[in-house]
């Protein structure tokens, strides 16, 4: 439950608006709503500052619109990962002011204005054109998380002069995202040129011996320079929540 | 070049304490200085915050004692990490006020005191206790690069009302460090407890189907808590650098 | 064949209303029937109190066919597993009182009611809705065989506390099935919380380093709990019986 | 802490013999005992009906003793899984009557006599002579945790009459624990034979594509027999921990 | 070239039947004949004792007649192998006296009756009837290459008794070809039976851990008898091919 | 920027055909143009001698269309790879003068004439008839960049004559490709007959343990030839590049 | 039991020699003797051919004196494999007659003259001179089992026609063994020179992408050529027994 | 035998200075030399330009004197790599004026001076400090092989400044082997930076996800730099031989 929906709520039974069997009906499922299928956390926005997020792969869309719907009722921002177009339309259909991003694969739905809360800018930056969806997902869920956010695409180090041409952006950033495929190099490049957290996002661009994103990963975690950390292959998803983690604190 | 160091030795070539051509001497190597062996890369505490860190596993004690002299001159902190306790033995013959830590491999050698600059507190935590040696070497590197650090030891996932135990603990700390291995469960446990960034850390702890860590790895990279970003297999020093560039914010 | 069935021949036999020509003739493919394309093992319900069951992925309608009625003349239960849906319904037009539950790709015929002969309860959980389909498979399976089960889907590591919610479910069940793919923690998780038998079922749900479930068997081949032994990636039609199999003892 | 020495302790302080406060100072680390590089887990007795076990690999002999000691005044039992002769002598220079099993690297000290509460046999079964060791860690494990144990040693698939010969001991045992390197097809074989739960335990026995017993254990996962669950590769005592739990319902 | 048919070409020449420059012109591609997208090895069936096999996988209908008319005048009989039913039709369209076999994905023209010049008989054995489709192109190369073969499908090491019922057919084999998929464990046993060499075939029959045949492919690799030796996953036109050449010895 | 191009324009500025400001405009975008979703690098034909090559298998047509359309007005010739068929058509439809190369899924656009600036010939082998795709990739690049091109198809180390026969086409070759799929051992055969470069490429062309080229790529990575290179498996493209900048010493 | 011995010894019983009782005695142990680590399984020289063959590396020596004795009293000859230069020579302080042979690390005992019974001559090829060691175990193994062998070393594929110097010998040989470590290409090349069944036997000589051996294995089950069939890495044993096999029919 | 020696040999024969006879005995064993454990090429000097390099790794001190002395008789130059020091100093009092390299394993034997044949400069480029050695390989091998070899070490991304010091260096290569472990990117970002051939040489250095080279290797091979080639992990060797065979053209 978003923390500032529950702050209301106790005001309004404090004032008398709210009778306390009303309120007490609303907070009942306060920490998990059963719902058959699925274990809704409602608890995660006052733990952790967001609330769940919808992974849609191997859902349907009757499965998450009913659990749309459960946290919307309680929550400002709802995100949808990993669901493609036909899906985002049925969902849509029903909860008609959510928007689909065709690119990243992604469902918002925003109960509101989302205020910037994060403390500097993230800038996400992707070695190639194949890696935009990955490094779009990152952004909007950066962005859907209350944060200013910049993006560089296709800038890898087969023509490491492009990356040297956005050395002011690089270097104002508080945290970077780095999105590539293929060899992975360019979270080592960039990483090695600031004194903030990178987080690598390996993608699975590319064919034979890029494993689906494996040697990009493989390549990341041994990376020369320290200060990047990484997450799961193609998971713009996680590099940008976790980029929000740290901009935050 | 440590930035004081720098500004100390500008300012006393403007009050006239260093002429400028003595000046000029110290500061050629500035950017990089070729030994033969290695190019040290002396701009990197301008540019990162921390000066370049020697990985001792292939280096020989005098190429080591070598680097460390050349750094000594110019930085206030010099770290080598992964040097077992015979070579550490030789170095520290020739620079007497270094110090080894056995438990973690590690060897510092500080010009003076170290000034805590991180803004939180740093949380160190591992699974098992075999798994103390990696978060040993997180734990120093996090101290050495100026933050307050505290550890947690041995709360693994098996019996998780021990790591219940250390809830005020967890949740006021401003960036998290989990180091565990075989199953790598606990970075996923503690992430989900917290609105902070964890770290985890996959130890090669384990046998058999534990393949020296990947397993950890893998299982760290899947982490249904999205606020996890993952280092290599016992990087300590990785995951205690990247906390503090995080917590330096 | 059943050992009811056979126990009822023999006294017909008995008691003269079968002429031992007759039973001789239903017994002699006791043992093993050929059908070209199989060897029906019609001794497994004598040998291991339940019959064969048929792997539905590489045969043809025809063929399931063809083995389902020789064996539902021994028999008085027949499970197909992974088999879809329209297959099943080429099934089902041939034999029309078999049942079809599609969210677990599973086809049931049963020749009479099935009797609890289970000692305990068998409960069966997920960590995820996407892991739903393999708990399925579990929960039918035991079902089938003779049990009590029971299910609690949704309630992975992310979140703990909505798996501490279920305390009392956990404790009384006599054996316990852990359905979770991405990492694989839950098994042991919920092995550290009872002295009880725990089948862990690796499932394929996730991407990246997920690598198709083999994570999820890794980490819980490496679980620090020492009450856990695993099956096959998505087999919860083994996890179901193998639970079985512990609860007649 | 084990359950008697709990109910006599409470029984004292209800008939006066020991003073609450001091029934107190002993109950006070019931959970667990932070002894700097371990959090001893002396809940678990209770429970999971058995006392946490020491993996000794990782741990010098002098953490091995601290954490045996804490133990030995509470339980009436501690294993040490994967001690090697060396740091067992050290140990047992410490702790007199603790008993080390060579061909099994596990130390083993008991408080008094112990009680057979398991109901059936469990049987452990070898597939070479290579492969006794971790059979006699299952087999030490699983009398240690109060079973009436039996083995058969090197009847593996080469020879299949072998094991033929020992028809009785195998039907009639409740438990049965495989163990096998190579190809580890004997779990299936066993699993053929009876209506009992088997236990598949790869050993790293074998060379080439044998991957250190990767091959076995996976060809356990994909046993043709349903009633087979596997533990990690050499986890003898995974395995008779398990066929314990499952011996006691 | 096809022995007998070089043998009769000569002879005509030698009887004044057929012109030395006529036969020139047919010999003069005897070694290598190079249509552009191949080169047709026509010397094999001299050097070998068998023509080219044609590998359909990755050719296209018209390559693969091309590539059989220019066989077909001078080899007895053609395989084409790894070939779908749809492509087959369109060969058949312009080759009309071929014949498909759907089930082994095999096309076979003859130009003539097959003559048995193999001394034993091949035993081709399977361990599951999804593993029949591999086992039947094993068998109908053995066939198409001059042997007596005789198969048993479906006799796998879960009901172990169903493969000692054919006993005698199987010590009665002068070389055994043995088709497995998920643990592959049936080489093994059968292997352990007879005195005869017998290849292993591991299919890609099985999920999540058989790794589309690897488990098996390894199984087998380890095998604890050694009168086995193995071919690549699904390879039954290899393991055919090889018997057949050893029982031409 | 093609250098011949902007040797022209320099001149055309030299003698005032064109003004400097309506130069200046033309090279603004000299080193990189931004389009949004490309970084296009025109200093790439000044810096390796060859423009930028597109990569086509995860851009849309438009985006193709996009970036050639900005490379066309700088270059003389534009490639791009891996594209399908239907792609090519799209893309074909706005840019007439393309030519498509079916068999090698790459499309060329060229302003001219293409001059041989490569000092010798290149040869291409292919092992299998499968191989020619990749094999005419390589060729095409090659030839795209300026170079004699030969190319020998099907002539793999199971009738090792085949390749004999063309020992004087072999031997006079500068550069030679080699493209082989299965155990990918033709590379290391023709490269211990030369004095020459070799280029090994693995292809995909294979079934279970050819792991989709990873066997034919080890095994060119363990040549006992030394004069061997290898790229990425079915990488045509690197290998005809590679060679062209041997080529051109 | 040999079979000759057994034929002489009821020989001996029908002519009087021996007393029936006395027979009985020395037969009570044909099938399986049991002495604790072992199951000698002494039926398998009338099952098979051969008796059982010792594997050396994970018995101790008192345990292999231990089976020897047994098998001495009743076989003609007994082999140790994989038994280095230390335990062997402590065997042959128990065995006197026993013969080590350092390269192959090999052990033999022969009760007398080994009889050839192989009707041709099995050839053994290695690639290198580092695989002679694999290929010297092929040797021994077969020559012990009764057949004329011979072998060819060093004339693997960086100079081929180092191997056609020997057409002769490949061409007349009944089986050929190839043996080949890192690309392991040479079975495919000899195998396309005959019509004879060849055995590859991949060497874990090599380093890097070599994969201790996986790289020659994966590259033979590849081979282009059909006629060959493969063995476990360095496993020289397996392929002296297969060869064996095929060369007595 | 080297083309030299051989013009000298057969001149002499010309002028009467040797008997025909006396020629023909030196030359019987041009092609092939069979000294039982190798067949030693001398063909290869003639063929390839360089005689055969000895492998030393499997090799005794006893074998490579054997062949080292065969080969002195008829070459101006032997190599012998991955020799350690203790048989390099067997070898050494054997061999007086061979010498060794110790950071390099290698041992070189030169008849007199070697005359630089190769057209332009080889630059070694080394990622770290710890790649000193494999990159010590390649410059010693291309050294010997008759080049003009400079090199650059501990260069890598983590600073790129250090590499951008050397533009010119770089520019002016014809050649340019670049040696790199852990995340191996550097040849990529040197590759973009050139319009000549770059050989990656990936190292085994790095620990956990670094595979030991693998990930370096990978990455290398999926260099978006196009004008990169890979040679096996530590293959310093090979990087410098394929090196030469470029520089010659």
């Amino acid at each position: 439950m978003h923390p500032e929906r529950l702050k209301n709520l106790l005001q309004s039974v404090a004032c008398g608006e709210i009778a306390p069997e009303k309120a007490l009906d609303s907070l009942k499922h306060l920490t998990v709503e059963d719902i058959g299928y699925a274990h809704i956390d409602h608890h995660r926005s006052l733990r952790k500052g967001f609330p769940e997020v919808i992974y849609g792969e191997n859902k349907t869309s009757v499965q998450i619109i009913g659990i749309m719907e459960k946290m919307m009722s309680r929550e400002n921002i709802v995100l949808v990962t990993r669901i493609d177009a036909a899906k985002a339309k049925l969902v849509m259909d029903a909860i008609a002011d959510a928007r689909y991003y065709n690119d990243a694969r992604m469902l918002v739905w925003a109960g509101g204005e989302i205020l910037v809360t994060g403390k500097g800018t993230i800038l996400v930056i992707s070695a190639g054109t194949s890696d935009i969806p990955v490094a779009r997902e990152a952004f909007l869920t950066a962005r859907a998380m209350g944060n200013n956010v910049k993006s560089i695409f296709d800038v890898g180090v087969a023509g490491i002069h492009r990356l040297f041409a956005y050395k002011d952006e690089i270097e104002s950033a508080a945290v970077l995202i780095v999105v590539a495929g293929m060899e992975g190099a360019l979270p080592s490049v960039v990483a090695g040129l600031v004194d903030k957290p990178v987080i690598g996002v390996p993608t699975s661009v590319g064919y034979g011996a890029s494993f689906g994103g494996l040697t990009a990963l493989f390549s990341m975690l041994n990376s020369c320079s320290s200060n990047v950390a990484v997450v799961n292959i193609d998971n713009g998803f996680g590099a940008g929540y976790m980029a929000s983690m740290i901009n935050r604190l």
